[in-house]
């Protein structure tokens, strides 16, 4: 009847709060409740539950099916079931509807007490912390003390970040997807607009509608505009172009002529069949008052009891509502405050909509995440980490090898190209550092979050401004620096953030090499130099000699050095411009 | 009182057709007027008119001031004047209001002929095309038989354009700024919600408010709407960020906290007491439902009789609501077409309003542009051409003396990478090639647009694709193989849309390059090569024996080659591998 990934039939439960509950505004609510489903089953320590955040126009029902007749099942039933990304199979899933939504938590359309009416615009201002300390509430209520992760996207992020940053006790991590820690100028402007339409509507009559007309234009015309919002340029070209609505009459020429026009109307109509106009006025500022950064002086401030949590932060590549920079704001402020910050951009052409549509990237990371949470740490150690297993091992490759020996135990480093993080994990299992990388490869960034290293997706190329002065005792660039674009750029950066930098490079000033150019007239291709000349991601070659010349050049200092010739390491030797194949130096800076 | 590079005071004239004007409907307006203002003087042949078309909520006030008092000049005014970018020294330049319009020229808001009442929805539904032809009428009125160009940004380029279709013979050039043939599903959207929140106010009354209470709501609604997509998220955050509105009360809590809140607000006002919102409900459908790719099967088809005519398509880089893409692509119609086209995106955070902001470059574009379609083809070999004027002149560089000695007489020849245009200028002036460019550095593309080079500022890594195979006789990439990032991809690329392709490339395989690296053991630096390894713009070096290695892959035959050593040219020679600093090939593909 159902898939059998299904959680199947649920119910929406009613939880009513037994005392008052203050705001931030300072007003109370009387009686406030909140609905909420539940799947999965909560075990007996209660330490295997997950709360679900919905977004602007979400609600609790977020998997299953409410009867046997109902076709649709909940908003994020793609990620929530048995064997799905949040695995009811061992998780328990709670989602419950927001403060001030219209959906069965209390919200101006619920009655005032004491009175037969709603409350109306007497209903007080809320923020996205009024949200999150009713979830608390509702969290408390469960007997969970701690959750395994809350997830949220778009606002559901911004509440989901905002329960690392209030109750960082309560949970091990938290996953912040298409969302940032306050809303662009442009965001706040379209919410501007959508609020106008309904205000305008003449049967708004100042938010006193229940029980006559509804302001359903104003309302529709703010669905429309925050649908345009929720796409991007891409797929809506690729989804309606400038296809013609065939049904449409010449009385239509105005408004549905085009199929783009005929889906916004009909987004436009379904939504005012479901939401109320005002709980659309006072969330929409709920989201545009939140300013996580203003709140606190500065983001970095914000996160300064974040310590423990981890944090997975996810933004979509043509996503313009809440763009990928508004993500990497909160990743940086995150790595500056020393936390556990992993960050990943799915490509995709959806735009906002993306997070509820790209399951597959996003089941594979946050199941990745999700084991390195929940697992213990001996969990994480499987066959990709077995090169790992005693650092004299001789499957460790030897460049490996080198850096392993030159890093000093408990220290704290930054990894640029960490690809799969195998020198890493080394570092963190039998030396006690604490490592985080940056990597451009999705695929590897994945791999990362799966062997447990908090890692960064960006080009070392640009990211690397964002971080502070020596913020690292070490920073490493093994066998990349020919492949930037701008090494001097990149070496420069390394050491401003790194108290000491690692730094590993195929030798071209190899003897190998200088004779094939002698003899052969043609780009040498060797074992640590394998790509073709035009195929290359190599594009700054450079020798032994080179290096020391724009190390002299800096001022950077070579604090020590290897030289691997054959797979075999020499600390001095003999003409090692000459002689080495890679060369790996550990240097200071300025 | 004025500055002294003002126009001055001027007047909007009206001009009333004298008999009926059909549409492209196949309705007649029984009654046409337009609404014009001009500017400087017409010469005694009136060649030296310039027609300027203004964007939706334009007008034909688009320089000076109607009176003393007046504080506020035209809408274009920074670039219309005495030595400005349309030089009323030189220039006659007219400015006439849209069919439809509210400001002048007949639209909705007219009386009916017949009747005491205004159109309203009984005004025929029109198009750009109406618009272009209504214009037509005023230039025939005028007496002017070729306008040297026509020139609009934004609605006002759809019209520029469609003027370079229908009327090709009457101008000599179009101007064509942050503007497409078509709007994008995402434009429609925009506009479809901006009429929603119209035809949604109760007092639009189906069209019929005129003297009674306008639908201000609605048209304010669509006009804060509209300013949106005119700036970018960048410009928004630069100017109002997340700033309060210091005046507001708590009255305006859902409506005007932020300043971006006011802004939009302050624009609606501002809006409604200067425009119809009928006339905005039809001109956002002519926008909507222009389409020149579909009206003639393609984009390349509707520029058939195009030929004289020398188009200038610019685009903003941060303009959303018609992006550069879309402007490429009526770049790549009209290359595929062989028409003269010149392109240059205008780096600027303003978002699609900079087409009114950016003035500086605007105006060195726009004067260099039409220094060459107004001046003599003498006036532009100027000092910058003075290397041309012998093709055996000393002073030509050799590698192009030699380029120049490959390709045949009247050839149509594409230079990628073509820099400040010199070597096409020195084929096209003694060989009488057509000559196309394409270069990444705006400053060359604008020094190309000044010595009459039609150049398209892309990058040859990403824009080749755009062309059809064999659309040139010659293509030249003259030392920029190595510096792209996919030498393989830009070579079959150059043989699939050249018959034939002319490459020149400095030879890492030189005997002096080949001992420098093997005594010094560092990268060499040499006058083909002059930059340090960590600088270089070189990034995939290689030998002339590597070059014909890939040819052979390929499947790419040599026809002809040369070698430069020290200066000196040579056909043929021992060792050239070893020997030569420069080599020149002329190859052919598959």
């Amino acid at each position: 009847m159902f898939p059998s990934n299904s959680v199947g039939i649920v119910e929406t439960k009613i939880y009513n709060l037994p005392e008052p509950f203050s705001l931030e505004c300072g007003r109370l609510l009387e009686q406030a409740q909140i609905a909420y489903e539940t799947y999965g089953v909560l075990n007996d320590d209660k330490s295997n539950a997950i709360l679900v955040i919905h977004a602007l126009s979400g609600d609790a029902h977020a998997a299953g099916y409410h009867s046997d007749q109902d076709r649709k099942p909940g908003w994020w039933d793609s990620m929530i079931g048995p064997g799905k990304a949040f695995d009811t199979d061992k998780f328990y899933v709670v989602c419950s509807n927001c403060l001030g939504g219209c959906m069965g938590t209390t919200g101006p359309g619920s009655l005032k007490p004491g009175t037969n009416a709603p409350y109306s615009l007497d209903f007080p201002p809320f923020s996205i912390t009024d949200m999150v300390d009713l979830q608390k509430r509702l969290i408390d209520r469960l007997g969970i003390e701690k959750l395994v992760t809350v997830v949220g996207g778009s606002m559901g992020g911004m509440q989901a970040l905002e329960w690392g940053i209030r109750y960082p006790q309560n949970i091990c991590s938290t996953i912040i997807i298409a969302s940032s820690a306050y809303l662009s100028s442009q965001a706040l402007a379209f919410d501007a607009v959508g609020r106008n339409a309904i205000l305008s509507d003449p049967n708004w009559n100042r938010g006193d509608y229940y029980g006559k007309t509804t302001p359903s234009s104003g309302l529709a015309i703010a669905r429309m505009l925050g649908h345009i919002t929720y796409l991007s340029l891409e797929s809506m070209e690729k989804k309606f172009g400038r296809e013609k609505n065939k049904d449409a009459s010449p009385e239509d020429y105005f408004s549905t002529q085009y199929q783009v026009e005929s889906y916004l109307d009909y987004q436009g109509r379904k939504f005012i069949a479901r939401f109320d106009a005002n709980s659309y006025l006072y969330i929409t500022k709920a989201m545009d008052n939140y300013d996580a950064p203003a709140r606190f002086g500065s983001l970095e401030n914000a996160f300064k009891h974040s310590e423990n949590v981890k944090f997975l932060v996810t933004s979509i590549s043509s996503d313009w509502l809440f763009p990928p920079s508004q993500s990497l704001e909160m990743v940086k402020a995150l790595r500056s405050a020393n936390h556990d910050v992993t960050y990943f951009q799915i490509q995709s052409q959806y735009g906002h909509d993306a997070f509820l549509l790209e399951t597959d990237t996003l089941t594979r990371l946050i199941k990745a995440f999700l084991k390195r949470i929940s697992g213990k740490e001996s969990d994480i150690s499987t066959q990709e980490i077995s090169l790992a297993a005693l650092p004299s091992n001789v499957l460790i490759r030897s460049d490996y090898s080198v850096i392993y020996g030159m890093i000093k135990k408990g220290k704290k480093v930054l990894d640029l190209g960490c690809g799969d993080g195998r020198l890493l994990r080394l570092l963190m299992e039998h030396k006690g550092v604490r490592g985080y990388g940056i990597e451009i490869n999705p695929d590897m960034v994945v791999k990362c979050v799966e062997v447990g290293i908090p890692v960064v997706q960006g080009d070392i190329d640009t990211s690397l401004s964002e971080y502070a002065d020596k913020t690292f005792d070490y920073v490493v660039l093994n066998q990349t620096l020919q492949a930037t674009d701008n090494p001097e750029k990149v070496l420069k950066e390394m050491l401003r953030i790194g108290k000491k930098g690692v730094i590993g490079f195929p030798n071209f000033g190899n003897w190998k090499i200088r004779l094939k150019m002698l003899f052969n007239g043609a780009m040498p291709i060797s074992e640590t130099l394998p790509d073709k000349w035009y195929e290359t991601r190599n594009i700054h070659l450079f020798t032994m000699r080179d290096f020391r010349d724009i190390c002299r050049k800096l001022g950077v200092r070579i604090l020590d050095r290897r030289y691997i010739r054959d797979h075999h390491i020499f600390q001095n030797g003999l003409f090692p411009n000459l002689t080495s194949d890679l060369c790996i130096f550990v240097l200071e800076g300025f």
